[in-house]
């Protein structure tokens, strides 16, 4: 979840983490979930592994927007934990994101914060713009020096 | 989850039967759960499918024995149900059966009573040598009648 | 997805509804989601099936939120459907639910929203207590009656 | 196996522990699994990967309750393991546990015993306890010194 | 199994067709595997579901070949019968067919005693004629009708 | 990709290589796609990894034939890049080569322009002896020296 | 198939069409193959399930590029004809499309000759307006009469 | 392979081991395959790894009985083979064994020559007393020293 916390540093959005876990601290969750809006939490984002119920079960415990991010943890690639995550019955969402991907949970929790935030909004454009010109630099220096250079430089 | 309802009838084996769902009544589930040992039960059975998150949440709540059953809801034919349910953690086991064989979650809470208790033991016996003799009177017609008869009588 | 916009409506949830292909309208998608922002839209759910592109082409276009459905159109389950739809890469996320889930995608929006609007917040604690007493009727009517009598009224 | 003993140890639970193959020791297993119950055994756990046989084998040769633990001894990750374990027919069940999973083989077989033994179940809390406070422990440690410390202390 | 019994006696093949459950007649599947070879069997077809055990149990108390047919009973497509019955362990081999191609086990069989005897060997070579005049008469209406009378005849 | 550079490289195709990303440079992938026919290209090869839209929206974008390559980059062994590249709808077809097998996107390449080619026909008979030869030394050298001392030269 | 052929025939595109079965006229499938070039076709289309070799065979056999369709004729759901359709080795690719699509394999093949042919150029940006124009029709009746009336008309 | 050699040399049984590539050489396969009987063959054992044609494409071109090995080559884990070699269609069957298992498959065909040869049958015989005794020896030595011993000797 290292990534989600940096993401979310770089675009200065505040956030607090803990661990607590559905299996081994229950009641935890519990007040955890159902305290989270009064202590002015907007977005939860929780990561969970094999089995994983933490994104489910908090969602079912509080109405504020849960994305849920499948770690890869067991010997099964991380199919069971999105599985566990994504298939959640008609009445409480979790919005999932790819196997493994923290650092696309915070990016979206980014997205629906600037929604009402132009500054956010302006970061996040910045940050599609670097993501872009990432790829465009490769793919100058690829087309400048040819494949062969760009492959043993 | 009929199914089970039936064998524990058949066995004699007092049990109460209620609905909870881990996502839409979490409270409820989460003082079915901790009040159980008190109430005098002894195993838990519990059906979901999608996310099944309620098999696994309840023997965190619990520690009594509990068996999920992997409900066949989803359009995925029950994986997903098996493995949100089967994948559990170190630390909080939770008895799997067959995806959609509530049946079998039944005869496993008699298996576990049946150690301690000499009648139900000897039902047990009973019901083994019913599905015994069930297939060899199969057999017989099979084999006395032969196979073209034993397909179209 | 008509699930989505029967949840959207009775939440009092003004949406536009409308048919994009990311693969025969790959200009009408375009033009949809960079005007989104500018148009007023908040939120995108955007359902596919297949080699469903639609959901991360549009959260590749626009920074705003985007919520992934991903539809049981083809011979696989809805599984191609939701791992073309989830496993985005680093950088864009999108929020997915359930295969065939529509109805959770417009309640995640209605979280997302909420976050800032009481009035909505009191509609879906209202929601979860809706859900929660469908469940605690059941359960009356099972208890009270039998699970003999439930099964066959 | 070796976290079944461990746990089974430290649970001060008696336990016999051998080695037995449905296909290498057929007849062994046949004469262990039929004995067992005058031998004083109360719950089998058995584990096998890829077909793996045992656990539901010895299910069908005795009715005491049998724990099935997958391993993942082969090229699919222990899927085969887990299938073949499981998916038993109506009449045999076998307590699946998760793939790779012994320990939880051992902590589901203490649940079993310890609903008649007030002992046992003590220790079982004390367990569950000891399972929180580790957690807590962890995200005490996350809280007070910052999420960055945490992972590079 | 009946498209079994059907090739079998289609070749001349003398057969015995028989219900034996690894699950619910362990003691009758433990008789019928050890004294087949005396019996004068020389082959062994075995079907089964879900949690196919039968043919590798068969496998391991005979060195007779046996031929496992994955049955389609169970959610699962019959995936489980599958690896069931084809992911046997060093030592102990099943030659297993399609899912649900019982016509192919028998076929194989036949393939294993033609190698010895010429008149069987000749139906063999008849009967790859007669699935190759099928095709060719198929091929040679669609070629002569063209492909729309073919269909819509 | 780089399989893909020098097999068209050995047979004298002549080829343009660059970085687009579907997610990252969207306008960039719509560009290049909808002027890849002017600028005189005639086949197109897209490789893609996790939820792979490279190759399905290019080929949305313009009529020349696309073949994709899924790329092994995700936790789930490049089945999520295969299906999100091979499940197109009906109307826009992705000719798919196997996971991470950027060579055979290349050979597919090289066979559509030798249909109207005879020196390059010329030179895909010549691969192809190539291939034969290859083997053929293989086999001579374990038919001659036995197959121990294949393995243990 | 038929889908193939219509969308051929509606592209003014001349073909051949057969039956040629890989495992029952393995012969003939040689000999179709090897002189499909002097014949003067340009490229292939096969389609198969299950164990679907033909597709790869007929590839191997000649260098005229090959499409294949895997077909959903077994109880997998056509993941087996996909899986043996598309891991080709490395030498011998097949051009593989979705499961069941036989119209984008016809697609495809047209999109292949169109780089050369003007006409067929046309042809092809026709109909990917119609495809588009198809799509916005159902917009514009969506947009227009609202999401209610456009799903009860 | 090496392991079905090392298996059919111990016991003894004649076998000749070539290297046949139904994609590179399907003409040597095709003349290997049909003149296999006259050369006094018995049985064939063939190992293939992702779209794995060759045992099929054998076991179309002779009617002897044709053994598949899975070899876990591809990104797959060998599912890929596996679905290759076993899915045959009605007609023609490949008598399948677990992936990566060639010792199986040597066993396989020890099997069928041994219903016709009591010197290999006693062989047989004899290994399996030893797949036997030594799984006895591991019991005998875990029971006499107790399982910490045994895995920390």
């Amino acid at each position: 979840m290292k990534d989600a916390a940096e993401i979310l540093k770089s675009f200065h959005v505040p956030f607090e983490i803990t661990i607590v876990s559905a299996h081994r601290t229950p009641e935890r969750m519990y007040s955890f979930a159902v305290s989270a809006k009064e202590r002015g939490v907007q977005i939860i984002i929780a990561g969970a592994g094999g089995a994983a119920h933490l994104p489910g079960m908090v969602a079912s415990l509080t109405p504020l927007p849960v994305i849920g991010v499948p770690i890869r943890t067991s010997s099964l690639d991380g199919v069971d934990s999105l599985l566990s995550i994504v298939q959640m019955p008609k009445g409480i969402p979790v919005a999932t994101v790819a196997i493994g991907n923290a650092a696309n949970a915070a990016l979206l929790a980014v997205r629906m914060l600037a929604t009402g935030d132009d500054e956010l909004w302006e970061r996040l454009i910045k940050y599609h713009e670097l993501l872009r010109d990432t790829v465009l630099d490769k793919a100058e220096k690829l087309e400048g020096g040819g494949w062969e250079k760009y492959i043993n430089p």
